[in-house]
């Protein structure tokens, strides 16, 4: 059996990083995770509790496909919450994590061949599901000076059918500001490209508040998810808001491509969307440790990056340390104990010059981290 | 913002009956669903207890992408149990529903505008997946006297790259049995067609032990699910089994399209294969409830049927009564209050004379179901 040329998609570097840390901790090792873009935490305690309840009362089949109507009105009223937003809930649609938005959305809009741009460095899987969809993903090399985001400038002659951002964005962090958003979707409209927006890391800002596509347009597919704020990973739930008119494809594409969401992450979901002390209790955490990162990053030697608007990573250029990313997180991994995701995962050009580092974990992982950092750069003769 | 053109996928009909059985439900109506693809228990108690015991102790974050080492070891190890079969856990992954291994397997071995065939009836997101990842569906027109399941000389001529076959099927209930898999299998394989066995409702079988097409090749792509037999439909959790050289490549898709399956289901679906008592009584009920309705369909007039395999399904020819299953459904909803599928779902031609019946219901549902049938063909002046 041969398999497709559309499967050939590449490998997540970042995937290697994580198996030799697992061997190195099997060898005894204690290791520091830098590199993966998770909580430490659970789903919220209410959101556990809500679902060993629902779990003795219901028989928890298929859900309709569009999800619980229940949580598509909460969602629809956090629109209202976090932006001021009056949506129906009739254009909400839960998926099967952001992924599974992503699969939706690029079916919903786009046939095969069609360009659709994305910003680099940014998530790797945009580019690996668009080629999987027999898509074509066109990098956009967004510039240190627009805060490693796009611009109207970006989209000439490019020929895109789509466009897809994310604010605040991975591996970066940096937010589009409302204006910075606005042009830009406008923009994507005159190109005659569809404009979608991952706001999957919305929630977990630190000096303003993300602005959503939402709030500028309705023209525009948005994709978010528990994964991140309501730190519910491995749920795999996930949501997106469409225009009206596209409702209705979007059903039947996820009737056939999925049946349903997962029944049991969403009724955790639902509950979590009411557990606000204890996610604000995880911000207080990512606030702390940024502050940690930003203070002691440069103290190690890493001194060439921007605070992150959101999200839990800092992106750091170490171009004038190395040209292979690759090679250097396993330095470190190797000498100094910590996992660090090399930058070609999300650039595959100048990432050889960056390395991201996460700091979604608890606090005092992040104090040894970036000591052992320190330790390890002073040692190289970096410092 | 337009839609592509491949997200002009069809809708279920049954999405109709559903609507319509609801709404008279509403209205205060008493309704018997014969139209439904779903066990009405829940996860057996072992899994659900599993569950409830993993959130005290896990964060539950994302699980490798090809799932969890336990849980694909204990599939193996199933093959050994079901067929005596030896197979390596490395080839067995877990996925998001057999919705997700569907999408895994065709963006695996199928590029844009190949041509893959499926047998007609069958069931209906087959050919909606297949166009949403822009491939071409190809209806086999199974025959009667085949037992709706396609043979060897369908697949001449057809310019097939693949072929995908259901034993049992849905909505026959027939099964393949180990010399027309066999022949078909290779069929396939002189035709330079991947072979791809749907093999979701095993375990849950009449007269015979159904065949998996891993008894006969490993040259194969099988797919199977935790939704029937251990009754986890909500839980979104399937597995595929893949030719050895083909398990990178699916790692790196998984990766990309869904990052893991739902934890909480893995963990769950685990547990659930150790509850062989419960799942027992389970196909005790649907024992019962296949000599019920082999009984009662033809004294209310539905007698062009034949003994289901496996499933919990009837298909029955109503040609001699209606030439359009869709109307006839709404009648019998309408006037007897049962809910049945109309086989233009399975079927885009001929389904037009015929309708599915299914049985996972309670026995005491399946007995009322078929003398409202009954009293309602009686009234129609048919019996």
């Amino acid at each position: 059996m041969r398999n497709s040329t559309r499967s050939k998609v590449d490998p997540f570097i970042v995937m290697d990083v994580m198996e030799a840390a697992r061997s190195a901790e099997a060898e005894g090792r204690h290791i520091i995770h830098m590199e993966v873009g998770q909580p430490g935490t659970a789903a919220p305690e209410g959101a556990r509790a809500a679902l060993t309840r629902a779990m003795r009362e219901d028989a928890m089949g298929y859900t309709v496909a569009l999800g619980l109507p229940a949580l598509r009105q909460r969602i629809a009223r956090l629109y209202g919450e976090w932006y001021g937003v009056d949506l129906d809930p009739g254009r909400v649609v839960i998926t099967p994590g952001s992924s599974g938005a992503f699969i939706l959305a690029f079916t919903a809009l786009f046939d095969a061949g069609d360009r659709v741009g994305i910003g680099a460095p940014g998530y790797p899987s945009y580019r690996q599901i668009l080629r999987a969809l027999d898509l074509v993903p066109v990098d956009i090399e967004t510039a240190a000076e627009n805060r490693l985001q796009p611009v109207p400038g970006d989209l000439k002659g490019r020929d895109l059918k789509g466009l897809m951002v994310a604010s605040p964005a991975n591996p970066s962090g940096t937010m589009l500001g409302r204006a910075e958003l606005a042009d830009l979707m406008e923009a994507a409209a005159a190109e005659g490209a569809s404009f979608i927006s991952d706001e999957i890391y919305h929630g977990i800002e630190y000096e303003a508040k993300a602005v959503s596509a939402l709030e500028l347009s309705d023209e525009a597919y948005v994709i978010n998810s528990f994964s991140k704020y309501f730190s519910m990973t491995g749920w795999r739930v996930g949501w997106m808001v469409v225009p009206g008119d596209h409702v209705r494809v979007i059903e039947r594409l996820a009737q056939n491509l999925f049946i349903c969401p997962p029944h049991a992450s969403q009724v955790a979901a639902l509950a979590a969307m009411e557990c606000g002390e204890e996610l604000e209790a995880n911000m207080a955490v990512y606030r702390r440790n940024r502050a940690l990162m930003l203070e002691g990053l440069p103290k190690a030697g890493f001194d060439r990056i921007a605070p992150p608007d959101g999200a839990f990573y800092v992106y750091a250029d170490v171009s004038h340390i190395t040209d292979d990313s690759r090679a250097f997180a396993a330095e470190i991994l190797e000498k100094a104990g910590v996992a660090v995701t090399p930058g070609l995962d999300f650039d595959p050009v100048r990432g050889r010059g960056t390395i991201r580092f996460s700091y979604a974990r608890a606090t005092a992982d992040i104090e040894e981290g970036l000591e052992r950092l320190r330790r390890f750069m002073a040692a190289r003769g970096a410092l």
